[in-house]
């Protein structure tokens, strides 16, 4: 059965997902801020700032008008930056009984908040109306049709189930998951552990050395994750280890490549000024390690990266910091 | 103190490795089968079969005579293929006190066995004077002193950190571990799991569907491990997790480069006839697969990758009947 999906944002990601839904049957529109651009999309079926060599389906619509754009839609899929979030939705009126879809992966700086938490406080929306999707979901491969695995979370079973049939096809199949805390801070910390990944990349270092910053990474994500009530079993799924592993191998990956400058010598300032896209990592690394904090929580490779992001130490000093703890057994 | 190490077998990473316990303080005998490359590493400090522009450590010394190279050691090392290690063994004395550690990653074809299985039975040696090395450990890197960490396991505790003191240096950083089963499971598996992420990225799929593979392999692999005894946090951990993302995201794996050639449409006898080193997973993945069945297992991977390498289907008919799963929660 066909249901009407909006995507409010044209970037890589939202683009990427609303050609899925399309693909999957759904009738799409998609919100694109600047009029040029939507007027582009309807007209050439085509979104030319991020994928210029691909053809959008002819039944994907797009305005840029946002309320015009989500007016009668029964699914709202957010594809706007996890730090803008707030302020670009507080300008928004979702329908009342939509479900709302987060796409952002981030954490709100000053807050502390999953972007869930932001939905639901902005929209007042019930914990049931929400979703998440989440996994290893690199955009471009995504608008290529590759086969790829996905997650689709809500507290709500039959949330879940509905958004599983939203998006599932041939090429992206969608698994379904309960734990949208462990799902979100999963995808959240992925980032500042792929900036890690990159500056050891950076440095020269080979895959052991990457291999165990994404597993000792990824183990100091579950701790987080257990402590604010996460399944620790999302962390060794696609939400967890899949996203973290097709982000720290993808060349297309923004927080790699951004981490891997880093390793070069490079300056967060040198490097922002130059992208137009956000590696998220870099303003997530402040709110995970305060969420650890509050915690009790030791997370030495948020702390590391952290610590790079703030110009207190370089890359080149990173490594050996992380590298010179005591002998230890595995799990402590 | 200064223990008295044979490492017997000189391929890429017992050489390696007897490098590592070198630099780690030990006085280490490489047995090396060729008197040529015994004398070569003796007069010239280098393995000129694996690592020619690499200089061992003064120290280490080479003897192609097994008894004689072992004759005094407190400690020794087996580092030959896993499918020859029983053959091997059976004409050797290995000294009745020596603590015996494992490198080698496989299951045993016909018997099923592990690693320290067949050591314990070959050799009538105790569970808790065997140790298993494992983790994210591409040789030629640890040959060139980069960064990595590794797991020490055996089921004695007083084993583990007397394993851990033997190798630890300020490179190559060892954990403890007591789960051996789960250790060597993991390692033997993320051979045939790297077969089948070679194969997806030769047939020229992307990051999310090799990520996809390694999330989905490791997820089967915790499954038969739990199932035999072990821990499922171990497959979390660096001899999981680490060691199958090393092997995955290196062009100097051997099991990945030999599924990427079966994904470019290759077959095993051509592929084979042309590797002087052996791809263990093209093995184990029988092994593992008839553990699987015994075991009520259900490994789809392990399954389509024993079929590729059997001939029954192509690598090209193996992604797309993973993807043809029906539509599910991630954990069932």
């Amino acid at each position: 059965m066909t249901a009407r999906v909006t995507v409010m944002g044209s970037g890589s990601w939202g683009t990427a997902f609303a050609l899925v839904l399309s693909d999957a049957g759904q009738q799409v529109t998609l919100w694109a801020r600047r009029p040029e651009l939507a007027a582009k999309i309807n007209s050439q079926h085509c979104n030319p700032d991020y994928f210029p060599t691909i053809d959008l389906p002819d039944t994907l619509r797009a305005d840029h008008d946002p309320d015009r754009a989500m007016a009668d839609a029964e699914y709202v899929v957010l594809a706007v930056p996890a730090q803008s979030l707030r302020a670009t939705m507080a300008g928004w009126r979702i329908p009342a009984d939509a479900v709302v879809i987060s796409l952002a992966k981030g954490i709100e700086l000053g807050t502390g908040y999953r972007m869930s938490q932001v939905i639901s406080e902005v929209g007042g929306i019930g914990a049931d109306r929400i979703g998440v999707v989440t996994g290893p979901n690199l955009a471009r491969e995504i608008a290529e049709r590759q086969p790829s695995a996905s997650v689709v979370a809500s507290t709500s079973p039959e949330t879940a189930i509905r958004l599983q049939e939203l998006c599932h096809t041939s090429r992206f199949r969608a698994y379904t998951n309960h734990d949208v805390v462990g799902c979100e801070l999963a995808g959240a910390t992925k980032n500042v552990i792929a900036l890690a990944v990159g500056m050891a990349a950076g440095l020269g270092f080979g895959a052991n050395a990457t291999a165990s910053v994404i597993t000792r990474g990824l183990a100091e994500t579950a701790r987080l994750g257990v402590a604010l009530g996460a399944d620790p079993y999302t962390f060794s799924g696609l939400a967890g280890l899949g996203d973290l592993v097709a982000t720290c191998s993808s060349p297309l990956s923004r927080n790699r490549t951004f981490g891997e400058e880093l390793g070069w010598g490079r300056t967060v300032a040198e490097i922002s000024g130059e992208t137009r896209q956000v590696a998220e990592g870099v303003k997530s690394c402040a709110s995970i390690q305060d969420l650890a904090r509050r915690s009790g929580v030791e997370m030495p490779i948020v702390d590391q990266v952290a610590a790079v992001i703030a110009g207190t130490i370089t890359a080149k000093e990173m490594i050996p910091a992380l590298m010179s703890r005591s002998a230890k057994p595995e799990r402590y």
